[in-house]
């Protein structure tokens, strides 16, 4: 296969970790005989210092004309700490996943058996946990309007969504759950929020086209508990924008390390694959920052480029170097901590 | 000391929890020589059915009246699944927040030394924890504009600060800092929300005035994380309403249990106590549901009255029914499990 893959490597950490799962894919490329040309492109606070904003029209162009893209992190602590910047790396990542049509955002979380005893929940708690969110990535107050009135003395935020947005969201959710136990749980605050209703509505009515599928409704705060309590009780989730940027971080502490979960982005025509986590500036050219999410990003890539071998190989030698202790040092304990290229290069040899 | 408490009993479990505080506050009354007056009045579903709407004036005149409030919890699921119900339970405990002028609610979160192996967290994570989240309450998406536009087809909400309704949150954080370990972290979504960088521009112009407090600043994804992972590392959060109804529950799970963890609301004059928990429907009318979070709540009110040596003792005998096993079923395990009003009756006789 030839494959054009948009390497938007981003802030932070974010070039460390795409390097190596560069060299991962670039492995599996040779032994499966793939072609992978990389077409890197620029975004975030690199792209606001090279040319002045976060997500420019030529790295739009190389996303387009890709069959895919790797995305690393974005986000940079001199723009958190000054609330009056007006061109802030985010903005770049909303703009993305808004002009490719990103509007489903599937995080799944896992356990991985080796690595069971590092989370901070009980092993009882967590074992065989297998949910998917299902987020939201293009509405709600991420894209609403906002602004401040009274000179600068009042701030708002919209939380805006309309039934088709839901709808498209909620049919990637009931399909999902086809596939698996047929089991969908709708997360909103529908008793409070208009918004929310509209969501629950929207679900209720697609329930009589999906009859096999078992609907249940939670409001976020619940949920936001029941995570942690009781993870194996969920199976898909479906959640807006803002309430799924919370629980899927949330989640994610499940597997023990914020650097292990993956995603990918799908919508209407592009697809992107990231790790969950996020630019973690502090750990930035340090070379210690854990790659396998992003590694394990680009196993679900391939998977949906249907080369599920190529996946099952990413995955199989990641539990492999879990199980060997070829970690960085978020996993390392006592034990010796690997570098982030050392990780990536065991991985690479090993595919 | 004479008290006139507001009783606001409201919907499922409320009634059930209420009664158990009653009959302790009735016991420390008579150790004590106070004198108690209760002053029930409709709040909830239950005041939906009896008088059309779920904040009564009678009932606001009944709170604006007393010393203070001490309310049980508030929703109903015929409600929850109906989006389309013009009048809920929850209106009211959001016109009784804004009427009373309730703006500050502080929700502690600690441990039980005899229930830290009941945490889904592992004990070395959690052992010692002992964190307050003040969470706006009268502010944000909870009371901006919301409604439907394009026949029903679109929904909005609006998440809107001023700065004073900042300001007067931040003072309380402040404050709180000042009397414990000095650390404040302000939680917000800044890298997206307007709403958000005028919390964090406001809290950073306070800076100077606290200058032995140190103030830290995150992103509410990750201290959705970090609150798991870590909860140690947190001493004073501020945060806006949402943000707050997410993470208190979530912080929740620390301490074993839900029926755990009291709360206060505090503001203009009146000031309100109540668990955190919700009006768990399932349980309604069975006599199961934990009561332990409204006593506790119950203390906090002693505490807020100057009465401290009440507010321990009340404290002191939770913790001996819990190292005894006088506790619902949602704590005891293989154990016998005691109805509500047993543990009610078994504290009342012990204080
Ligand atoms: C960086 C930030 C804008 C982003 C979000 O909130 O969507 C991140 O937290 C994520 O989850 O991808
Ligand atoms: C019942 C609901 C409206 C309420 C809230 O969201 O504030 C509850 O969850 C709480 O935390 O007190």
């Amino acid at each position: 296969m030839k494959l054009n893959i948009a390497l938007l490597a981003g802030d932070g950490i974010g070039p460390e970790v795409i390097d190596q799962a560069v060299k991962v894919c670039d492995a599996i490329a040779t032994k499966y005989k793939h072609e992978i040309s990389w077409k890197p492109a620029l975004t975030g606070a690199a792209a606001i210092d090279a040319v002045g904003e976060p997500y420019p029209d030529s790295t739009h162009e190389v996303c387009v004309n890709a069959d895919a893209v790797l995305f690393g992190a974005i986000g940079h602590p001199r723009f958190d700490n000054d609330p009056s910047a007006k061109v802030r790396p985010e903005q770049g990542l909303l703009k993305m996943r808004q002009k490719l049509g990103l509007f489903a955002n599937v995080r799944p979380t896992f356990t991985f058996p080796s690595l069971i005893d590092k989370s901070p929940l009980k092993r009882e708690r967590i074992e065989g946990t297998d949910l998917i969110i299902l987020r939201e990535l293009t509405g709600g107050v991420y894209f609403g309007e906002r602004g401040r009135k009274d000179n600068g003395n009042t701030a708002f935020d919209t939380m805006t969504y309309t039934r088709a947005e839901i709808q498209r969201l909620a049919i990637k959710g009931f399909e999902l759950a086809m596939t698996r136990s047929k089991r969908l749980c709708c997360v909103d605050k529908a008793n409070v929020l208009e918004s929310s209703r509209l969501w629950r509505e929207t679900v209720q009515a697609m329930e009589k086209d999906y009859p096999e599928v078992e609907v249940s409704y939670e409001f976020v705060d619940a949920v936001a508990m029941r995570l942690v309590q009781w993870p194996k009780g969920y199976d898909v989730i479906i959640t807006e924008n803002l309430f799924g940027d919370i629980l899927t971080d949330e989640a994610s502490v499940i597997s023990g390390s914020m650097g292990l979960m993956p995603s990918a982005s799908v919508g209407e025509k592009t697809k992107l694959y990231e790790p969950i986590h996020g630019s973690y500036p502090q750990a930035a050219g340090k070379d210690i920052a854990n790659p396998l999410a992003t590694v394990l990003s680009a196993a679900m890539m391939f998977e949906d480029f249907g080369l599920q071998q190529e996946a099952d190989d990413i995955r199989r030698v990641v539990n492999k170097s879990l199980a060997e202790g070829i970690v960085t040092e978020d996993l390392s304990e006592d034990a010796k901590a690997y570098k982030t290229s050392e990780v990536g290069d065991w991985l690479a040899k090993n595919v």
